[in-house]
């Protein structure tokens, strides 16, 4: 796997990323030498996608450990859990972030019974990093293995936003069964969607599809209906910010008229998403709050106002779409199709 | 009617211009006083839209016959003819162009009979000037009238693109029904598709309902289908670059999206446009040649470069909706509802 895109990666003692602010652009590393810099990056979206963030957070724990200057298993304790808040306060709603954090900070805390140095701990915790990391790729991988043989013969696939690669420590998820199928020597063609406002299909799909070597074509959202009544998409495959218990499915702005538009095509329509974007406490999509973020995301693009003067804007950043019009539910644990309730709670508890 | 929108008209001798290209965020007002400025304003896109170009074509045309050095009526003949000749080539493939050179040539050859100096000829150009611009005036209050009721009690409209004011003398296509409705003191609101990736919608529609002091929200092009779910639109009127025989429709790129969306969510979906823009030469809309554009208008926004360097784009200019995604089409002479075939023939031949 080592010619395969690493969003968040450890090298000579330094947290390294892809800097994401500055693609697709420039394409370079920013190394975080100190727990300042893993902050910064976490803060300024250096580095963005809950994986990829929960990864940054787990290695900024063992670099915290490794420089700490603690004499003490205590004292290192005590600057582990000054730096976990420290980490945390960046972004406070990445609920990976957290969960990264305290992992770490968990394993240090059953660690420090056994271990004879802070040095020793320090190392235990740097390789606690790179399970987190490691089972990440997995996660991607396994959604991969699971989605790679539901992509049609055709090998057309039309994605939207960026479920990929850089959202994860690497692999991705939505983009996981188009990097297997295509490793697997099958034709692959990716429909990208630009997805406004941010462009993120544009910026970030785009490019690491075309890193990967993976044929693709970028469109207009608008373009998307268009080329299934064309005949030229074989399925859509997304990604999911949440999928509550009857299966619908939270996802980026302009996912559910993907949807419609599939279903009126007769074109598959799969999420991909690992279990921990199930959320079983919620019913159903109806009780999903939608974010509403600013105006100016819509009206400007690149900090250049596109529009007149004065002109209000929405800006919805997601949207839910129905269990009834998803094909399929792709996780690391097997794919779950109708009724999804079942299926959900069976790969939720890992059975 | 002096306080709205005019796109072209005639002032102080010279041929009076809306500069498009500055839009929405400079409001220029271009004064074309000799033909080779009418000349440079059609070709540079100063103004653009079929009924536009007409318009402005036609006052080129008096404006030719009112600076002639001419001494005879037949030197003032050939001068027009030449003139023609040069108004034509800004924009070859333009019908409404030649159309209205045409139409104020063979004015001028019928009155050459009857007139007793160049000059008698040529105030009589211009006042054939102004009967292009008040025709197609009186062509878009028609279309508003006729469209006007149409639009559910809610008074909520979705629209794509621009077919509004801008587009022709004044007024609109699409726009003219909310104008009207507003006109009559009716609670209008305006869903306005930002249109990517020319952002026809967030430049210009924007703009104009914004003048017009008509409420709007912008939204992109991919939310169209939330806004629909959640119950905030009661129709969709956008206009038509062609319509066949059999009702299928050519438009922007997204509109066939947005009426398999309307269709789902049981929104009426409707076309306004001129007789004009009704071709029954041809059966059905699988026969329309689709326009593929530069990739480069995807891939870049306002000269700026959104996507990685070596992606290829798509970007089909145009899609076709099937007639029986239409609920109606609104035109000057009245609404055509199915079967199109019978009613397009109906209005088409002024019946």
């Amino acid at each position: 796997m080592s010619e395969e895109l690493r969003t968040v990666w450890w090298e000579a003692d330094a947290v390294c990323l892809i800097d994401q602010l500055l693609l697709p652009h420039e394409q370079v590393v920013v190394r975080c030498t100190t727990p300042e810099l893993v902050a910064h990056a976490i803060k300024s979206m250096q580095v963005r996608g809950a994986p990829a963030i929960g990864c940054t957070a787990a290695y900024g724990m063992a670099l915290i450990a490794l420089q700490s200057q603690a004499e003490t298993v205590p004292a290192l304790l005590a600057d582990l859990e000054a730096g976990k808040v420290m980490l945390d306060s960046q972004r406070p709603t990445a609920v990976n972030l957290a969960w990264a954090t305290d992992r770490l900070l968990t394993k240090a805390r059953q660690l420090s019974a056994e271990v004879a140095t802070p040095q020793a701990l320090a190392a235990a915790l740097l390789d606690e990093g790179h399970a987190v990391l490691n089972e990440d790729l997995a996660m991607c991988h396994a959604i991969g293995d699971h989605g790679a043989p539901l992509i049609p013969a055709g090998g057309r696939v039309l994605t939207h936003c960026n479920a990929g690669g850089l959202a994860t420590a690497g692999y991705g998820t939505a983009l996981a069964p188009m990097r297997t199928a295509f490793a697997q020597g099958r034709n692959i063609h990716v429909w990208v969607d630009e997805t406004r406002p941010f462009l993120q299909g544009a910026r970030l799909t785009a490019w690491e599809l075309h890193q990967a070597g993976i044929s693709l074509t970028l469109i207009t959202d608008n373009m998307a209906g268009y080329m299934m009544k064309s005949g030229k998409v074989d399925c859509v495959i997304v990604g999911a910010d949440r999928i509550v218990a009857n299966g619908d499915t939270a996802n980026k702005i302009g996912t559910y008229s993907l949807a419609i538009l599939a279903r009126a095509h007769n074109i598959p329509f799969y999420i991909a998403a690992p279990t921990s974007t199930i959320d079983l406490t919620m019913e159903h999509g109806d009780l999903i709050p939608i974010e509403e973020r600013s105006e100016e995301e819509v009206t400007h693009l690149g900090g250049r106002m596109i529009a007149p003067v004065g002109v209000r804007a929405a800006h919805p950043a997601f949207d839910v779409t129905p269990a009834e019009l998803i094909t399929g539910i792709i996780t690391e644990r097997g794919v779950v199709t109708a009724p999804f309730a079942e299926g959900l709670r069976r790969v939720k508890e890992g059975a």
